[in-house]
């Protein structure tokens, strides 16, 4: 068994874990938040922690209104002028702690007075230690150079830390849903890798989907990149209609995630224009409908829409982990990948 | 002569338009800024004119130290839940001024009470109409799909529009250098032409740059795109070099924008590790050093780095023209793309 697969069936366990023992640091952290008369909220990540952060920019945004930043990290390291924040909140994601831009980028806001959190599987980190506040992935060790089961509990603790900050407990109840929807996820293995055989030699290939789930899109896309180093893009299905879409011709393969929630409607109706062009198309849905019109089709277990980011993504790490196996490459040792993003 | 290219050799002309008509325009914009007491910046942008937002987003961080995010349009629209705007100031970039979910995003800007910009080629456009203050683009109708210099005097606009925040009058004087550089970079045409014809059968390719000019990596990717339909991905080099580097392979075109700046040194190193994996690299650069690391080479004029993408920009125009000629496609009616952004 490979470690990436052994911490992809991790997840489970990893978010019981994070929904139970982080909720009293989510709420006394939201405390902090509101007493902070914050105005905006910067968010500093890289890689797969940045579509932690593109989750994070609609999360916020729809259930908190807040805007959201995403952290530019050359502003501090070469163009040496960071924004000001006065009453900002400034998010660190990172799965080590240790990226040093990201890590610059929170310094920097701590010495500006803003109130800083870090998100993080490393509490004893860089990343921690200049954090107000650290929400912790829970996730034990990730040995695989692809992150995981961090990546999940990253959502996690976004999503909480969300509920907290509206004090909402229905919301924060359902949070309980995750383990179980998670483990069904996971039985999707097989499936995956069934299907996965068909991409063998795609050279490129592309996700979509909009809203909560383009976080989903972006990591699929980068799962896939970084295990199997073929060509693929993720799309806004609002950006792909215009432009992108001409680029699709008969047979090119196109994984899309439609699942419930306020823009399920929008996206049916773009993944009918992307059918009608003959695209391979792969839906990943919870709802009938929305896989009859894939030629293929993976059924997640229905979710909440704003947490369903942290169920849909499951499929997809199987397609990517199942894909690598299946050129022949090892997904523990993936080329030009380490585990530490150090960016400079 | 088509359309496209008519319009591509008008931006020398729009751009002195720009840089003098609007010049006053731009301090009086300015001054209601200063006098907002603005904490943070809200753009909201849909295709190439989302790209001029990026370009905003790293100049208004690094000259105007302003904590820009991008706006996700689908909040206003989908999930109904905008941010709150409390000190906050809102650019809307649209060539027509009519996309309505960016004009939705500046409408309930104004609701709020925050100070809105608009920057648009249409004066008397919908998004005109909710903006505190308009910068027109100045380009005459742009009757080609495809946005040439309209994205160029967004460009403008933006530039200026800084510099009169920071009260810089360098650079207020450096914008000058503008409508000389861009033509100088137009004679680049043939040459252009000539390295389209490489690319004819190329089922996709990479485009890389970072920091001000990352957003004419975007670009020059979208434009190829938009008018060729091949799978055409841009990255910034810092996120590139940590994964998808891996997808690099012998003779892979890969097109990269290395221009003089605080990044110059940063991106010589990452596109030698580039080269190093055998990528077919073409390389647009004002140095004669970072021209020489690639097989094939552009040079363009040499201009301050807050302004090279206006110039930078040019040759990827140029190639996308041409690409689209040598595969038979008509640039003026690209497949899959309309005019004006309508997007739900």
């Amino acid at each position: 068994m490979t470690q990436t697969r052994q911490e992809i069936l991790e997840q489970s366990a990893v978010l019981a874990r994070v929904i139970t023992e982080n909720r009293d640091l989510a709420v006394r952290c939201a405390e902090a938040i509101r007493e902070a008369d914050i105005r905006c909220c910067l968010i500093a990540a890289r890689g797969t922690s940045d579509n932690a952060a593109t989750y994070a920019k609609y999360l916020l945004g729809a259930q908190n209104r807040l805007l959201v930043g995403l952290a530019a990290p050359t502003l501090y390291t070469f163009y040496q002028s960071p924004p000001r924040l006065r009453n900002a909140l400034v998010i660190g994601v990172s799965q080590s702690g240790a990226s040093t831009d990201i890590v610059s980028v929170l310094k920097d806001a701590r010495d500006q007075g803003a109130l800083t959190v870090g998100i993080t599987n490393t509490e004893d980190s860089p990343l921690a230690r200049v954090s107000d506040f650290v929400l912790p992935c829970l996730a034990g060790e990730e040995k695989a150079v692809a992150a995981t089961k961090t990546y999940t509990s990253e959502l996690a603790c976004i999503a909480l830390l969300s509920a907290a900050l509206a004090e909402d407990s229905q919301r924060l109840d359902e949070l309980k849903l995750l383990p179980g929807a998670v483990e069904q996820a996971m039985a999707l293995e097989a499936e995956a890798e069934s299907l996965a055989q068909r991409y063998s030699y795609a050279a490129s290939a592309l996700v979509l989907s909009r809203g909560y789930n383009l976080a989903t899109a972006f990591e699929i896309a980068l799962k896939m990149k970084e295990l199997t180093y073929a060509q693929i893009q993720a799309y806004s299905t609002a950006d792909f209609m215009h432009g992108p879409l001409a680029s699709v011709s008969e047979g090119f393969p196109v994984i899309a995630v439609a699942t419930s929630g306020a823009l399920y409607e929008n996206l049916m109706e773009s993944l009918g224009q992307v059918k009608e062009r003959g695209a391979d198309l792969l839906v990943i849905s919870d709802r009938e409908e929305a896989r009859a019109l894939g030629r293929f089709s993976l059924a997640v277990p229905s979710v909440p829409e704003w947490i369903s980011p942290i169920v849909n993504i499951i499929p997809g790490q199987w397609l990517a982990h199942s894909l690598a196996l299946s050129k022949g490459f090892d997904p523990d040792r993936p080329r030009a990948l380490r585990k530490i993003t150090l960016t400079v």
